[in-house]
This record gives C-alpha cells, structure tokens and sequence, in this order.
C-alpha cells in the first residue's frame, strides 16, 4: 500500500490526501516530524520537506510533480479537465494557491497561529497574524469573483485547482483564521467540497496539543 | 505572434523564454515594470506577477503551468521523457529550483544584488547575501551528486529541470555570484545547455545600470 509521509496541517500534504481520496487510492499516513532532519527522512526526500510518497517502489516528493503523477498513473476520476487550455487554468490556479496564497496568507498564520506553539518557537507576532488575515480576505475577493461565473474555480470541472485551494482553506480553517461570512460564493464552494467523501480524513485531523475550531468538521457551518 | 511579458533577471521568465526557444517558438518580448502594477498589467495577470505569456487568444501566467501548457500544444521536441516516473523526476526537479532553489539561493541574491539597486531601496544586507551564496554552494553540491550518473539533471533526456535550473543560474551568472570552481560536472552541465541555440536571446541581455559578469556569455568560461 502506498505511504505518504505528511504533517497534518501542510496545505501541501493536505492537496495530496485530498487528491488521493478522490481517486479512490488507499493510502497509509505516517506523520514526519520533517523540521527534526532525520537522516532516515532526508534519504527518502533531501529538500527535507512534507510530502513524501512512497509508491510504486519510489519516493515521490513535491506535492505538485506528485499530483500530476497520480494523474497519469491513476486518471480515474481526471482532476485536470481535458483541453489545454482549460488544464493550464487548473494548474495556474493550483499554483495560485500554492505560490502566491501560501506565501502571503497561510505561511504567514500557519507559522504564528501553529508552527511556533507547536515547536515552542514564542508567541505570534500580531502583525504578521494582520497581514495574513488580510490577505485571505483579498484572496476570498477573488475568488468570489471567479465563482460568479463559475461552478468550481477552474470552471465546471472539479479540478486540481479545488483541492489546492481547499487543502490551504481547511488548514486555516482548523485554526478558525477564515471569515466565512465574506463571501457566500466562497463559503458555498467550500462546504461543496468539504461534504465529499475524500474529505472525510483530513476532518477527523487532531494535532496533540491545538484544538480544531468548532466549526472544523461541520458539513453545515 | 505570441508575446512575452518579462522581467530579464526573472528565473521564471528566463524558464518560459529558453523553453519556448527550445521548442523554436517566436516570441516577442515585452518587459514589465510588475513592481509598477499597471491596471492593463493586472488585467493580463491579477496575481501581478511575470512571466504572462500572450498566446492562442489568451494571457497565461504561473510559469510551470505555461511550461506545460507549451509541452501540451508544442510538443516537438518533447521537455518531458515518456514514462511517468522520469516525467515525475523532471518535475520535481524544476519544482525544487522554482521553489527551494529559489527561496534558499536566487531570490535573496537576486533581491539583494539586483532589485534593491534597480528600484533604489538601499545597500544589500551581507547576512542575506552571504547565506545565499552558503545555499548555492549546497546546491552545487546536490546537483553534483545527480550529475555524477546522469547527463542531464532528471536523468538521459534534457528536460524542464534543466531549463529551470539554468534559468536561476543564469540570472545569478549575471550577478557574478557563482563559484563555478566547486564541480566540474556542474560547470560542463552549463557550459553544455548555455551553448544551445535557446540560449542566445537570454545571453544577450542586457540590464541598464547593472553591467552582466564578464564571464555571462561566454561559452568557454
């Protein structure tokens, strides 16, 4: 069975557990403790970083080469729809998330609202915590503007696009950083996409030690 | 003819500018004060980021995402191997020069050496720039352990990981900050992709008030 080395609140593990439970591909999770360099962990991966995923005999690393592996090897159901055009939307918007939302927003609360408590690095630095809570709101703004015309965000298909953003979303929304009440295009979107069945795994996350919000497993939140 | 929104020292554009090359695209360039974020530019590109390439009637940006779009609708010659475990290796290596190559190395030396002269906002920071010179040197050092048994990056087949990989060494080549001394095999890997035709136009750059190393364009460096 396939194993995929993983932290559970990375958006980047979270878009391959995501991308894996819609596939229908089974999987067993072990978590990395990826920021204590274990030299077992380094050999399977030398960037050192989540996630890793041990399949078909090799160890695949970043989440993205990862993904479009899964789609070659496993395309069924496709998550990047079938024209050019239509796949580099998917894949630019997959890379919006990961690229330009992570850098800005959840990089940004992940590390002050998670990582630092977690690794007992001192408290959050309330600009930071500012700065990244304004930018999910600027980034929800487009969102809800691509979702206007749209059904998912890369068009009418569900794509890698959907499970980049919710992967990010579901992070932040574990630690309660996401003003749903924003934009109800994008609240709709995200509870669309929380109530499959391949979200069932990353909604039972419980990270010893930091409390999921209330609203965190809720299909109706 | 398609256009090519740019910024010269940008890796990312010099990725999509020697791929489209490779492929004997033509293309025009257009360079793009991004930090300027014009209204038409935002239009094109709401992430407000470069490269945005204009083509088939539409602006496409995120630069893996453009790549593959390019590998999808131009295919000859290929930049990705067949089988999905070497198109995987090629993937992952340009992800790990795009992104942690970039983070660790090129975005500090070039911010420190080149923007922040560019747009006048002071000296650089010599403990930033001394821990980006510390990380290409581990670089060097990674690469050089993958080209002792392969003859390109990902393995037999010049793929997208060279292109990205030469595309971050070409911009730092430009600063100068690359000691080409610690591999050999690093040094004849790029002396190998700089001599390809799809070099040329980026060897002819040329950026006003920042003068290329004297060993830029040279083939015999």
């Amino acid at each position: 069975m396939p194993r995929l080395y993983h932290f559970p609140l990375s958006p980047f593990c979270r878009k391959v557990r995501l991308v894996m439970a819609e596939k229908r591909i089974e999987c067993e999770l072990a978590e990395e403790r990826y920021w204590e360099r274990e030299p077992e962990f380094l050999k399977r991966n030398p960037a050192g970083k989540v996630p890793v995923l041990s399949i078909d005999g090799m160890n695949l690393s970043e989440s993205a080469a990862i993904c479009e592996y899964l789609e070659e090897t496993r395309p069924d159901p496709p998550l990047l729809p079938d024209g050019p055009a239509e796949r580099h939307e998917a894949r630019r918007l997959a890379d919006w998330f990961d690229g330009k939302f992570h850098e800005e927003a959840s990089s940004r609360l992940l590390r002050e609202r998670a990582t630092k408590k977690l690794m007992k690095r001192g408290g959050p630095d309330s600009s930071d915590v500012r700065e990244g809570l304004r930018a999910v709101g600027v980034h929800i703004d487009y969102m809800d503007g691509l979702l206007e015309r749209r059904r998912w965000l890369a068009g009418s298909f569900l794509s890698l696009a959907d499970f980049a953003a919710a992967a990010h979303f579901s992070a932040l929304d574990y630690l309660d950083v996401v003003d749903w009440d924003r934009s109800e295009s994008v609240k709709l979107w995200y509870a669309r996409i929380k109530s499959r069945r391949a979200f069932r795994s990353v909604l039972a996350d419980s990270v010893p030690g930091l409390a999921p919000s209330e609203q965190y497993a809720e299909l109706d939140f």
